[in-house]
């Protein structure tokens, strides 16, 4: 069993170059994870998912645990061979869903318990829970068990969710350590918390430098704060985590997000927005986005991207694209999801091969040019 | 240009089996014939679609009229370059989807006016119109303009929609051949229509048979009458229809009515039924169909068909299928679609193989056994 490691391979600047090793393989970064919340990449076999360069994608712990259950999840063999994904699988804890998502819910110090949004059946998570879940389904990468506190919100209720966040990480070290998770080659990440209060991520990351994770997540941006104040939290915080490890964060974002981000020394990132783009009609290119359901396109015999590798992007007329979408055609879904991931996974190849030749702000630069064109 | 022509390769018994030559390739028969209503087989890629051994698809022309329009389509290259499908196209003539889905409609001798039931925009559809479009979208195997009476009717109903019917083929095929259709490799297949009707069914296939069609389709079956009215009218009809001409089943059907018809000398067919059920969760397998949402499947780990070659039916458990049909997952409705258009095309082929070795008769027994068992 490959026991779990983050290689650093080079830096320019803060941005970050390396490669995780997991059980399930390798992944070069910094990595865009394309969200496979139900056990599946929305609109995608999982072959093009991988075609595309994806080396990692993202499992919903809320979503599995109430359909189909991590237990039969793992009576099956596990979640890499119930989806047919045999690359590396990174799940989060669940929290974030629970507290978005589903009813009727209840906070205490013990867990959270809730009801289902499918059924209204009940359940109770725990950080112990939430660890015993991730390992059923055999993700590679677990999170702890954290609370997001909503923002904008009282310094006080930030203050809170954080403090209750790192007592939640140390049980679920300890539930992960019991279930001999490192033994196994398993990471499990600490979340960053503290709203967008510098002094409260701090410490957060402070505290939770001094557990022995295997990365560290940075949670509770990207929920609707202004840019500025994501990247200002990111340049108080990282500095406090451990160069040696690879830092995530969470939920993050548009490509130029990601962009920012990579400048500050993030190492992996997760959003909806390319799969969930692709099926509302919108393409990701390297000239900014596109809406296809607009009437301009109804001409056009143009792809999307005449340079591009990937199928859906290369080989359709953003004419056919067009009629897809106002059809409401799964096949116009197919595809410009498809693209969108393509686009995402390009995008990270090419900073990291900026980051590799130390042109990675001369990128940054070329890039905004681009999208600024359209 | 290859000049339309079937070519007979033998028979067993009435079972026949053939080749189209088209402008697109060729088509071995009996064929089945995946519907694309919209310029794509719902829910597929066009290389998995060809992949099956599907070498024929249906394109609609009521649809494709009002959206993205005849015109828009032959500007951007015609329907195979638009939708990716450099094989064979047969596109019907609209007129069953007017009298099925539109507005208010008026039938006259002329043709009929209808209002879209996309934007009650106004329309009219005639014989000489329905050749231009279908001329328009490129199309290699083209329908006359017919009128299919909802059964059950009264037979002096059904007679005057026949004979209506009649004279529009007269007028379609002088449209077609003053547009040059036969010089430029295309065809164009008479309707034999009649109902329930036996004696206006013979009276119909004779009046086309003396008309110079490429083909002859038999419409206005499968409308909702018993199988058995169905095989009576096509023991009526077919030996009335000249032999060295295709004869398609228009609509047609189940694995079990394609068997009987087939027995009887059919040569096509096209139904919505295994893409329409792919989206509902069905599943057809040489076992008989599956409903992937019943709970019996959960937690098995079988596939659909481990000694399929197509990816869909071999790769997948039933427990991920089931999974992703309950969750209303789209991958659920490409992997059931898919496995169901490559189900039909291996049935197709297996028939085509028992005409060619003689076992007709044994293969048909043997394929309502492997159903029953289930």
């Amino acid at each position: 069993m490959t026991p779990f490691r983050y290689e650093p391979l080079g830096q320019d600047d803060a941005a970050r170059r390396g490669r995780l090793h997991t059980a399930h393989g390798t992944v070069e970064t910094p990595a865009f994870m394309p969200v496979g919340t139900q056990a599946t990449v929305k609109a995608m076999f999982p072959e093009d998912v991988a075609a595309t360069g994806a080396e990692v994608v993202l499992g919903n712990t809320y979503h599995l645990m109430l359909r189909p259950t991590a237990e039969r999840v793992s009576g099956l063999g596990g979640l890499h061979t119930f989806m047919r994904w045999n690359r590396t699988i990174l799940t989060d804890s669940g929290g974030f869903q629970i507290m978005s998502l589903s009813g009727l819910r209840k906070l205490e110090e013990h867990g959270v318990a809730f009801q289902s949004h499918i059924d209204g059946s009940r359940h109770l998570l725990t950080p112990e829970r939430s660890v015993e879940i991730q390992g059923l389904l055999g993700s590679d990468i677990q999170m702890q068990l954290d609370e997001c506190v909503r923002l904008p919100a009282e310094r006080k209720e930030v203050e809170r969710g954080m403090r209750l966040s790192l007592r939640w990480a140390e049980r679920s070290r300890a539930a992960f350590e019991a279930m001999d998770g490192p033994a196994k080659g398993q990471a499990l990440f600490g979340i960053v918390q503290g709203g967008d209060d510098a002094g409260l991520r701090v410490e957060s990351a402070a505290a939770l430098s001094a557990m022995p994770f295997e990365g560290y997540s940075i949670g509770g941006l990207a929920v609707g704060e202004p840019q500025d104040v994501m990247l200002a939290m990111l340049d108080e915080t990282l500095p406090v985590l451990p160069a040696e490890k690879p830092r995530y964060l969470m939920g993050v974002g548009t490509p130029h997000d990601i962009i920012e981000a990579v400048a500050r020394g993030i190492d992996m990132f997760d959003c909806v927005m390319p799969t969930r783009a692709g099926r509302h009609g919108v393409a990701y290119t390297r000239f900014g986005k596109l809406n296809l359901k607009n009437a301009r396109h109804a001409d056009d015999p143009a792809p999307l991207d005449p340079e591009s590798d990937c199928p859906a992007a290369r080989d359709y007329s953003r004419a056919y694209l067009h009629h897809l979408v106002r059809c409401g055609e799964g096949l116009g879904a197919m595809l410009l999801t498809w693209n969108n991931i393509a686009y995402y996974q390009h995008l990270m190849k090419t900073l990291r091969t900026a980051i590799e030749q130390g042109r990675f702000a001369e990128v940054r630069a070329e890039l905004g040019r681009l999208w600024a064109k359209g």
